[in-house]
């Protein structure tokens, strides 16, 4: 099976610097792979003369005009950039070159971009940012990680169907385990928004266990496949995580420097440490699907470096292969006919 | 000066077991401290018999025949248990005898109790829980971490106002810098709430910096005093921090376990390892006040251990010293008489 995925090139802190050796690399490591790096020609063409001599028929450079900056207001980047390396990218999508699209642009133009270039999914209202996070029990996929500020119980029920379905496709599980983030586990906890959608979840076919607090994005005290939060909520837990992840890694590298007995501790224990850096490196959980749309979008962080965005790349192959797309319109399809019948 | 606390010696996970031991640590390393333990007379006499030798004239014993269950509704501990080791404990604050109360016990009955018992402070509509998080630059304070699911511009405004006057008397800081919780630092960025939330700020003679990031809490990319948040947000990253630091303990402390050398370099590391540990070690951040009422009420992890919980004894000392509640009475009559001659 022939796999293309458009890359937005010019995207994210690095742009081509880091696109292109991270499109290589994915290339090699997938000979049914193909790749249409869009950008403009005269930066990309000289940066990538070797790779398309080594993978004939494989690469493709589409040239666009415009970027994103990194800072550009979603209105005007749908406005004014409609020959940028996203849009371009996303056009791609929409018209059959290619099956997926990934960018580590500006993550509201791109949000912006891909709804109105793709449109949405019949019967969902809102896109829906999703993502893993390592956990102690593996990893959790969390939605929506900062797409809508305001939802109601109707949209984290959606997103709930939604997330399901990607989980079930990549993760292979045939009945993922679903919480609602909440500020409690008893019933009465949480507010009127969280306590409705928990009753349209205990109502629905999915495998819904309650309400889950914040620790169990990374470490709860049962497994959960896939936590359901509002976007503001979802957003400020990702990235409190981040935070907390930055802090506790600076007090570490602090320790050992701290004087030469620490400094030689840290030579002997660094393999060690390395293993540990590689066990929660973020680099390997980069890459966020945007769920809801009639096409895949994957969002790298916008500072990845090659790692990270290999790994974005490889979330959009799995995507792809495993029909996500379609096996989410046909769930929502689903869902719905199931609810006007009850 | 002398500084009396009355301590709900039933309440948390573990009971007297804790609460004797970290009160006895703290009235050692403060002359200057009186402590009122409450509780079951029968059971705490017995473990005190000592304290109460080594400590004349400073340790009392109060008797109160019930005790409020971690998961009992708060409803339910409000009306049915008027004789509870918490109860009684705060009771004492109103009625003067003591200064501050410590409880470990449920957080939902301890709020409303001291709500019902020491009323709120006359502008201020609803309690905030407050509390201090290590960052790479100290500590942050943020607030509210669980309180208010459901906060309207106007509540956020006034956990800056309260929060900001805790911290100036705490830390010794004049202008502590406030920043509102939101999901990217943009004037676009966020819901009604916290637009309008950030408007009134604007317009106070508060140090706010504007909007922060969850990562804000633990490693922003500046320097943060005090954090503000609805109840629901706060909570949830609260939690999710903690998460994210026992999954990083545990892939460390796995990493470290894997085989022989790994065990043996865990060895060498061990000290510093340990500095590590000691120097984020949320025992010694533990202890939340609950502010906007007319009584200090410090709230202790459920799960607190002796360390633990005379942190927060001790954060109930300085507190008081401080006069923490009266500070923040003043302010609050001063922000409203200001706000409305506006």
């Amino acid at each position: 099976m022939s796999l293309t995925i458009s890359i937005d090139a010019m995207g994210g802190d690095y742009g081509p610097q880091v696109t292109i050796p991270a499109s290589l690399d994915c290339l090699k490591n997938n000979p049914g792979l193909k790749l249409i790096l869009v950008g403009d020609e005269a930066v990309l063409r000289p940066l990538l003369s070797n790779g398309l001599k080594e993978y004939p028929g494989r690469l493709l450079i589409q040239h666009a005009s415009q970027c994103v900056a990194m800072d550009e207001s979603p209105a005007k980047a749908l406005k004014n950039k409609k020959d940028s390396s996203m849009r371009v990218a996303i056009n791609l999508v929409r018209d059959g070159f290619a099956d997926a699209c990934v960018s580590a642009g500006n993550t509201g133009a791109l949000m912006a971009t891909a709804r109105f270039v793709l449109k949405m999914i019949p019967g969902i209202d809102r896109p829906a940012i999703i993502s893993t996070l390592p956990s102690i029990y593996g990893h959790t996929y969390a939605l929506d990680l900062g797409a809508n500020v305001d939802c109601t119980a109707e949209h984290l029920f959606q997103f709930a169907v939604m997330g399901a379905e990607l989980v079930k496709a990549v993760e292979n599980i045939d009945s993922p385990k679903i919480g609602l983030l909440n500020i409690g586990e008893e019933d009465v906890k949480g507010n009127e928004q969280v306590k409705s959608a928990a009753k349209l979840l205990e109502n629905s076919s999915l495998n819904y266990i309650g309400y889950v607090e914040g620790d169990s994005l990374n470490a709860g005290h049962v497994k959960v496949d896939l936590i359901v939060a509002d976007g503001f909520v979802g957003n400020v837990a990702l990235k409190s995580i981040e935070g907390a992840a930055k802090m506790i890694g600076t007090a570490l590298r602090q320790s050992f420097a701290r004087n030469y007995c620490s400094k030689l501790a840290g030579l002997v224990a660094y393999p060690v440490l390395r293993s540990f850096k590689n066990r929660i490196d973020p680099r390997l959980y980069n890459g966020a699907s945007f769920l809801g749309l009639r096409g895949l979008v994957i969002k790298s962080h916008g500072g990845a470096d090659r790692l990270a965005f290999k790994t974005a790349i490889q979330l959009a192959e799995i995507e792809v292969k495993q029909d996500v797309i379609k096996k989410i319109s046909e769930q929502v399809e689903q869902s719905l006919a199931l609810r006007a019948s009850v």
